[in-house]
């Protein structure tokens, strides 16, 4: 691009240039003492009006025009002098031979990150439109630079869409004016051009130069010293990093996570942390409402019902907000082969997948389905690295300043998987510091168990927030609320195994241990907290207390089993395996960890899984070091 | 109305006619060499003020003036002068005696095919209101005129409702600007009254004749000659013609479809050409979204529950957005006894219902509930003309440029619901010639079952029009779609079908029949795909493979039982009627084809009624012909 | 306040009073040949501009100055002229010595009430924010004064929040004019600011005061003359203000009421009632919209779902539109032990809860947490006053002018919780006034509760009116869906019950009684009207009529059971305790009146619980006038 006569460029000696203004140049690009090329739209009685460019013209005087002239004749001017009023007039510039030069209008770009400072004035922004939305007043073009996200209103006409031509995904060049919302600044479009060719390419180079370097996550102090937690770092950084990219671009995020104690303790501080650092980006406090959604999962893996439902919303928020695709973060959930007939079905469409899980993985299943996956199996570590425990550590790379507000949380994550992890006591010590002693982790765990039970498919934010204490000043309510809700879970629990425990049936295994079957179905009550896995798991927990031996509870119900086992080495997942085999007819399909997982099968052929099932367990060796506590799926 | 002044009417010579002009003429009403009549408004120095209408005043100088004047006082004028500013100057006028004659403001009429033509001019428009919505903005008020329908905002104050008096079904007169839209044009309202006695029963009869012309069905060629399928065409144009006014009217259609193949094959052509249609009408790309709505119904007949959802959202829609109430048009559905209370129940409102079947009907039941019923059964022909085949006809009807989209359709139609038709040949072929073989048409038939179940209650525009490649152009994604879901719906059905053939009870019926029982709660996987109709159905085709006898199959469920026979002569409805009345307490109803069927009993009387009713299928003579093949509801 | 320059204060007399205006002041608070002291902002050729407040300046022309100034110098300065446009001339003024004193601006407040009169003047209000609305447009500030909550516009730019630093609960003073719009009147804010300490504690208890007045209900006249009733009205009274005040305050109101006749018959009149008041307080028909909401509740109490529910939608409001949190009214519904642990979630926040309600009450359990309480047991009254009848006069008390529209409906909810309170008579005679006789009560209450079991969870406002006939005028319509639907529901029953009779089992009880069981899962239609509950109290009506001897009716389920009983004396809250503790594992709970009520066990444990409860019964007493007629939760 020629920039020179919009400067001080010397060239100011009569020799035989003579500058051809783009048609985009403005006043601003008109320089005195050099000559114009021009051409007359409009004869006067007391002149002619010449064009330079399409917005900047002026009058010649007659008093100093010579000769006849028609409208479209070319004519060479300089600048005689600009009104207060902005009108110039213009007189003819004596040149002889000389030779055209065009000249580009001088866009001095402004970067997102200083349009604070550029209240008020024009400024020129180039950037990626990352999204296009219509309100019922201006179409709102979000259009992301090297340093953030900045909303562009081009005004039209009420309701209708400004340059329909520019789409998502285009470069554009904008220029505006910015001016001041309540948090946030937007800038009001005078101009709005796509880029083309090398133009775009050039700019998009730049952009993305520029989003690598800023999508890199922070590097954060360990809140722990913790090794084992140390190996999954790296693959946390590329999530991070993920993330922080697809906010940079302006891409929405849709979390599904586990619906209990672990999965909120994962979801919440990283949906915070994304709202932070979207609500920056875009230098909007309203950003994150459109552009971060956090949903519970009820089962313990991502559900056709669910995918469908996800990808439903996601093709009608770019059908009705013109936004882009969703990228799916998956949180204590979606590291098994169960989650893959879900997943396929997003791939067909734009939708990156994460999952940050510590269930039992399936590498080989998943792994070319996600664009990110981390799990402490991958590592050779095991569930004892809860969800809430990395997610922690991942929404501080996020946004590093919401540390200070997650220091209980892994504590929390731990206690609600019962995680037996070394690092526990130093993740308690570190609640202990901020006040939070083991009673008051173990209730805020109760707490956010209940409910995600009675919000079902509900995220409550607010509600949470309240009972994890993130992002929220009213310490009183918070301790009033968890302790209310911690002591209704366990009155509830206790109703529950009031009813069960006298149908407990007892069974000395020839291994040594004990067993016990339930019927939750008949012997306890339906549609209500706690429901059957957490049942199971809490009678589980109270044989193993009272008896101090190796125990296997088995909670059924018409068409399912939950298992428990602490103390005896079983391997489920062979388990399953083996019945699908011998059963025929049984449909029987399941999964989990060694020692802990559930069995579904139809309902006319339970009492013979059941039975098969526990023949097997018959012949399982004793094991102390082999515990259930956690996570399983209530 | 008079008009004669404001165009050149050669009433010039000075007769004594004066002109008294209406209250709503304007400056194009007032003709040179004129005299009218004004009356004096204000005295200044330099002459008076006089008004000739509300909006048309000037200055007589005091130069031509004579004698004194008081306000009020009226005055004979000629137009002298009027300047760039629109500013009017009269002279008096000699005129003698004279009698009045009142001049009408001289409404052009402007066609609203005429607007685009018209932009920022004033105009006028003659029409039927047909929607008052009030946004944060401007009132907007939709109106049909002969040619089309379009919005006129008329702005009060932010907010604020414009012309309170002025209602849905109103004729009107709006004066105003059109002004362009992103994919439309609106009108600026300047003026807008009603009209009143002949004006508006002229304006009304003239609006209501171009409206039965252009709601005429487009006459397109059948897409294969097929003499059954013409037996229904002239009901189709019926429809057709329905539709097409429902449109023109601006009153919204609800679709309520069968959640199947066929149920989809039929709705979303049809859906998409009253959406294309609604926009042409309107002139406006946003109007469909507002004006039909397209849903799944889980159950084989229109529900109460859904009835009363229905008449709930139109209620609400009416009093929120200003909305008429819709027409229901049921597709797959609607035809039955069944669905008379829920259309019962919407009658006592203004919502007209039009069904287009190929289930068996009962003309005697809902006919007269239909304001246009389609149903192959009524003309003696049967299911193989499926709903899905006479809805891409009626969407061709509708708007024929659809016509290419739609070929492979009716294929797709026909093998989901297994149609025996001959003329599935030629819809097979006409598939292939768009590139869809017979193995492509089964996957998207499998693959639209497949998303229906698990899109639930939710329409899924976007993903299925995917799945069916309709109003698409991905093609690569809609290939792959399709195969990844035919291959999951097939999966299932094994996996369903894994479990449940062991369980499979087999009798030989003394007619010679296999006999097949299955309990689908017992020995098939719950609320998953498939659903106990389709895991049966499914079973069922399998032993018509196998044995290549007749074969009935019974899939029960604790108060339900789904039949499907094959090569046997049952007769369900009477089957049914005859356990009704041997079973007292047994609650039996049902219904369905001579031999396919389901029941519902009360749970504590399924083995009296099974046995009943297989006790009276052995009786059952058989007969090659007759197939339950379809359309039965999964 | 010193308020004297503004006004005529005879202080005129060239003494050494200098005026010095507070930087609020306007044009309005200069007074003619007063000295004001003022500071010159700007000197030009012909003068010296002037501030005397941040809107008053002027120009004091070099014609009348002496001497020489700089910007920022001090003068004396007295009005000299005003133009038509408002620019003001000053001149200096001659004073000698002088003391300084300040003017505060005078702000004559305005009322809410007097804003129609005020339309296009600049007036001041003085009132407490009940709300922050950010639209996409003004920020709307909702303010009450004594009088009524007015809508202040404030606009800062489309979509961004002005006066970010006023929050709800803020008393402010707003200076702006009031503007028409449809059925209302707004402010557009001029200025906005919050008022301090004394200031503000005085604005406050003005208003206070006056909503203290404004909220005692209306003393309304009895429909019938009925002693026992009167016992209730204190209590009405009190949450009748509490309601008025709630409205007065701009706080939502959230209505949970039981989801049949009687319900419907006490919400419908309060939720009208309400929304009247809220227009009329408001001046504004879009208010009740966004200020009430009704919503029937499937359960006999308040279910801990329906309160994470309500709590989550009312976090939500308060973020998205900046409202209060709401009140909770529970009507016909609330009064019990099982309503607390969904009321103790809500008391964690700022959300009153009032419960009207004729079920047996638990006051020792709800008591503390109930802002207000009515039920007859309170009064030794019992469910014979329906909450339908209560609600009618609290309607009334909310709204009087509703009461011609309400008179049929007392005698609706009587029937339909089958009351036999010996007033019913008058409450019938009432509606035969108004055109009901019984049978249309009777159709009334039968369509009212077949509405309700289809319309599920959802409000079907328009649809209940229309039953109802309150606040609607098609009377024909009414009939016809009436009738229609009252049929319907009678159809259905006797489909149900042509199931359920032939599987009654019977049973003479030593007492002399009849005993009815019935097993309504298996021998009635499950998911279908009528629900298990209903199907049992219709069984037990036909069996008393049709003996007329004293009759029990046990309908059960797989893990519940409802009981009836007519001439018997049983306590089934106490048979309940002694099954409690006589069948460990039987997770027996439940309860309700001494002759009705229902039982929740596990599945599992039904036989032994009902055989139980059985022989329980057989030791009864008879006694006459003992009857489970109502109000039975179906």
């Amino acid at each position: 691009m020629t920039r020179e006569p919009a400067g001080d460029t010397g060239a100011d000696d009569g020799d035989s240039v003579v500058y051809d203004l783009d048609a985009d140049c403005t006043a601003e690009d008109v320089s005195e003492n050099q000559p114009y090329l021009a051409e007359i739209n409009g004869i006067v009685d007391y002149g002619v009006f010449v064009d330079l460019s399409e917005s900047v013209s002026g009058l010649v005087h007659e008093s100093v025009l010579e000769g006849t002239f028609a409208v479209g004749d070319e004519l060479i001017v300089e600048l005689e002098s600009v009104r207060d009023n902005g009108d110039m007039a213009f007189e003819p510039a004596d040149v002889g031979d000389y030779t055209l030069e065009s000249v580009s209008h001088d866009y001095s770009l402004t970067g997102t990150n200083r349009l604070d400072a550029n209240v008020g004035e024009q400024i020129h922004v180039e950037g990626e439109v990352v999204q296009v939305k219509q309100t019922g007043g201006p179409t709102i073009f979000h259009v992301a630079d090297e340093y953030g996200v900045v909303p562009c209103a081009a005004f039209e006409e009420a309701g209708v869409r400004a340059y329909p031509q520019v789409a998502v995904g285009d470069v554009v060049r904008v220029t505006g004016t910015p001016e001041h919302r309540e948090d946030s600044v937007q800038i009001e479009v005078d101009g709005l051009s796509t880029l083309e060719a090398e133009d775009a390419d050039e700019a998009r180079e730049r952009i993305d130069d520029a989003i690598d370097e800023r999508a890199k996550p922070h590097d954060v102090e360990p809140l722990i010293d913790w090794p084992a937690f140390e190996k999954l770092r790296p693959n946390l950084e590329e999530v991070a990093t993920l993330l922080r990219r697809t906010v940079l671009e302006g891409r929405p995020i849709r979390v599904r996570h586990h619906a209990d104690g672990d999965g909120m303790c994962a979801a919440v501080p990283v949906q915070i942390a994304l709202e932070r650092f979207i609500a920056e980006v875009h230098a909007d406090e309203q950003a994150p409402r459109h552009l971060i959604k956090r949903l519970p999962a009820k089962a313990p893996f991502y559900e056709m019902e669910d995918a469908t439902r996800d990808l439903n919303f996601a093709l009608e928020d770019r059908e009705k907000h013109g936004q882009q695709l969703p990228l799916l973060l998956m949180l204590d959930n979606g590291s098994t082969a169960e989650d893959v007939p879900a997943y396929e079905t997003l791939t067909h469409y734009d939708i990156p997948i994460v999952a940050v899980d510590h269930h039992h993985p399936d590498p080989d299943a998943v792994g070319d389905l996600l664009d990110a996956h981390v799990n402490p199996y991958l590592h050779d570590e095991d569930y004892r690295i809860t969800t809430g425990m990395c997610c922690v550590e991942l929404a501080r790379m996020i946004y590093p300043d919401i540390t200070d507000e997650l220091r209980h949380v892994p504590a929390v994550a731990g206690l609600s998987d019962r995680s037996k992890a070394d690092a526990m006591e130093d993740y308690l010590e570190l609640a202990r510091e901020e006040g939070y002693d083991k009673q008051r982790l173990q209730d805020v765990s109760e707490a956010l168990d209940y409910a995600a039970f009675w919000l079902r498919y509900n995220s409550g934010d607010q509600l949470i927030q309240d009972l994890l204490q993130i992002d929220n000043g009213d310490e009183q309510r918070h301790r009033e609320l968890v302790s209310f809700f911690a002591d209704r879970a366990r009155e509830e629990v206790d109703d529950q195994l009031d009813a069960a425990m006298a149908h407990l049936e007892h069974e000395d295994l020839d291994n040594g241990a004990h067993l016990y079957r339930i019927d939750v179905e008949n012997y306890a009550h339906r549609f209500t907290y706690p429901a059957p896995g957490k049942t199971t798991g809490e009678i589980h927990d109270r044989k193993i207390e009272e008896t101090g031996d190796p125990v296997i509870t088995v909670g059924y119900g018409p068409d399912f089993a939950v298992l428990r086992s602490d103390g005896v080495r079983l391997d489920i997942p062979n388990m399953v395996s083996e019945l699908e085999a011998e059963i025929p007819g049984g449909g029987v399909s399941g999964g989990g960890h060694l020692v802990v997982g559930s069995i579904k099968f139809v309902k006319g052929k339970r009492e013979e899984v059941i039975d098969a099932l526990v023949e097997k367990m018959e012949d399982a060796e004793l094991d102390d070091a082999l515990s259930s506590a956690a996570p399983i799926d209530d």
